[in-house]
């Protein structure tokens, strides 16, 4: 069974190549903007008093997968759903970035670490009643190669 | 432009009705299991090694939405995205549950707050480096009515 999914908006980025592309939204300083299209814009009252979002996305740019990966922070070879590598079967990105403000249908954020023109999907709160879990063990990434 | 997204696997839960599904996987104690499809087994390898893991699922039994909602834990309406509502423009729900053990391409799992047969669409590693933030706002959860 498949599940068609439409985007509800575009994340832009300064970023116009792969290769530019930080690794995660927490090693990002970069600011973007979140243009939600205004059929969805009343869907994002009072996302501004959250200080964070979850933003779920499509890999654009991604084009097949293979099931065993060797991640940007490693050298050597994991199980792809053991990481963040962006070509999956289900192309989906998530990000976790700082909301800075919200004018309307477009949000400012800061943490960016997706492609500019990236078609986005959902828009949740991060909530840390939900979303925080300490005392996590983190397999290779715990003794990845590199930073 | 539309994107198609097909199930990787299926998740297996004690919930068989959307009124006693939990509200998030942080207020479940039930354990349930994720059945990957053996065509995608190859990319577990290593998951058994983290603690907590993030599913991306479809929230099938959400026919339709609505730009406004209450949430199940206010009684004052806000903004879809500023909510974790189910029915949403491109159902597609987010847990982190605990990853008790693997075997070949079955997950063990902990904390389960999704129904029986939800289809799975990724599985991504927690890592608190990219996934936790403190010093966060939560808007109206913060002030929710109900627990």
């Amino acid at each position: 069974m498949e599940h068609i999914m439409k985007p509800i908006g575009v994340i832009h980025s300064p970023f116009t190549d792969k290769k530019q592309t930080p690794i995660q939204p927490t090693r990002s300083n970069q600011s973007g903007w979140v243009e939600v299209f205004p059929e969805y814009a009343e869907g994002l009252l009072g996302l501004e008093e959250f200080s964070h979002i979850i933003l779920l996305y499509v890999f654009h740019q991604s084009d097949g997968y293979k099931l065993k990966v060797k991640p940007f922070l490693d050298d050597k070879i994991h199980g792809l759903f053991a990481t963040r590598y962006p070509h999956r079967p289900n192309p989906i990105g998530l990000s976790i970035v700082r909301l800075l403000s919200r004018r309307e249908n477009v949000l400012n954020i800061d943490g960016v670490d997706v492609l500019d023109g990236t078609p986005l999907l959902d828009i949740k709160p991060y909530v840390p009643d939900f979303d925080v879990f300490t005392d996590v063990k983190t397999g290779w990434y715990a003794h990845r190669s590199k930073e």
